[in-house]
């Protein structure tokens, strides 16, 4: 499996930034690989200032070796190797009519003395809108859940819920954005071989372009003034907030002495904290806050 | 005590506050007080926009009540009743050949039953440049040297080294500026009564306009280019992410769900991540990297 999901990934890798790059229609990425002495290494794929995309990055990585010591403690295992790939996606648009994207579709084998002891499969996608267009976000969740729904219906509900916990800015009180799933620790059981889960990662694969790709098309020619670059940019404050200080991925990531570059490709590239910024009555901005006080059913 | 600091950082407050819209010529500071449910509270004053100050805050808090469980752990005590009270001041200043500046002072009170069990003080300054001008560098430490060399000839050494060790970016493995002091747990001992502490820390009131109000007289009129600015936001990133991913106040703060607003007064305004971004050999924004890779004697 870590042969056959490792394959995965470099071509979902490969076309999504052929995806990304023809609806940027001029960025393009550029390739940065890495390796790691501890085992392994990554594609690190960086976009910035296009003509959608201010900054973005599609990153795969692969690393394989001891398992450090905060890692068992996290896992609750003496298993003492591991195996860990998976693609990373963070999309920054330069128009706020256009809501930030982040995908994560990843593999995990434990081993001990070379014996195979646990794998499991993970993941998830979420949406950061500046403003609302309800439709989108509809269109957004409606494809997580058909895609849920072909392997078995209870999973958008849960996976649906779990997004909604884990991307919420507690020291704000509210969510980062309008959610989508997350999912962890996915192991063969009755219902879901190994094999039927690849085919479920394969399934997100596809969803990542059909839910995110469709919106950007649609709002990428938006009119937009300098208010709304101005709103777009206080509210990355708060997707900065979470990563540096919520975000289990990237702590684990800086913990573990990670290619800082390559966790740190998350960050959005123009940002602004201006004090106690409260959006006025009525607003379209203060319809996303208010949004944003408790996760929504959209579908 | 408690009184005689509370009315100390008061004026303290006060007198900064009337030195920094001085240097700044523009900008006013704007009130806001707020207060704590569990006691206590505090007031904000933030200028934003100033002609010097793109955005500086100057706070003054005061909050008592039971020990917050995270607080207990903390400082290992089973004492139930604290008061702290403290001045907080961090300055974010439009021209990039103008550094960063925070300062802080405090006071804390430990209770059992009504009975005072434990009393300490804290604090430090601390600069933040984008470009290095040595001397410049000098003087602030010269400053922080000849106040502390007034109460022990031990304090600038352990201060200096303190504050090198607590703003320490470690996933980026460099310092976040060019220090100053830090110091905490400051009680009574055979050498220094609590009056004397409380003198030292006056010195240390002092010393935030000595050390850091002349550096500014001093460049805020260097010219400066859009690539000096693009550096300096460049550089703040890393400001937020030592304060969102390290500091013990900010983190403690959001922990035990003080106002939100006041404790990340301390995010810059305009702040930028660009990927792997890395100055010209020779450049002056390679010295200051180079500066900051390990700590320096400036005097």
């Amino acid at each position: 499996m870590k042969n056959v999901f490792s394959k995965y990934i470099d071509s979902l890798q490969a076309s999504v930034i052929s995806s990304l790059e023809q609806v940027d229609g001029l960025g393009k990425f550029k390739k940065d690989s890495w390796s790691r002495i501890e085992g392994g290494g990554g594609l690190t794929m960086v976009l910035e200032n296009g003509n959608v995309f201010e900054k973005g990055g599609v990153n795969v990585s692969k690393v394989h070796g001891k398992l450090p010591e905060s890692m068992s403690t996290m896992l609750n295992t003496k298993d003492s190797d591991f195996y860990a790939c998976g693609i990373s996606i963070v999309l920054h648009p330069k128009n706020p009519m256009v809501p930030t994207f982040h995908a994560n579709l990843r593999y995990f084998e434990l081993y001990n003395n070379g014996a195979l002891k646990d794998r499991w499969f993970g993941g998830g996608l979420d949406l950061t809108p500046y403003y609302i267009f309800e439709n989108d976000v509809i269109h957004f969740h409606a494809n997580c859940k058909s895609s849920c729904d072909k392997y078995d219906l209870s999973f958008y509900n849960n996976y649906k819920k779990k997004c909604d916990e884990y991307f919420w800015n507690s020291h704000r009180n509210e969510a980062r954005g309008v959610g989508g799933l997350f999912f962890d620790y996915c192991r063969e059981n009755n219902e879901m071989s190994v094999d039927k889960w690849f085919s479920f990662i394969k399934e997100m694969g596809q969803c990542i372009l059909n839910s995110y790709i469709p919106i950007v098309e649609k709002r990428k020619n938006e009119t937009f003034n300098e208010l709304n670059v101005n709103w777009q940019q206080i509210r990355r404050g708060r997707y900065v907030e979470f990563n540096l200080l919520h975000d289990k991925g990237t702590l684990f990531g800086l913990k573990t002495k990670g290619r800082i570059e390559s966790i740190l490709i998350s960050m959005p590239p123009k940002v602004k904290w201006a004090y106690d910024f409260n959006p006025a009555k009525d607003s379209n901005e203060e319809k996303l806050v208010k949004i944003l006080e408790s996760p929504k059913n959209w579908v």
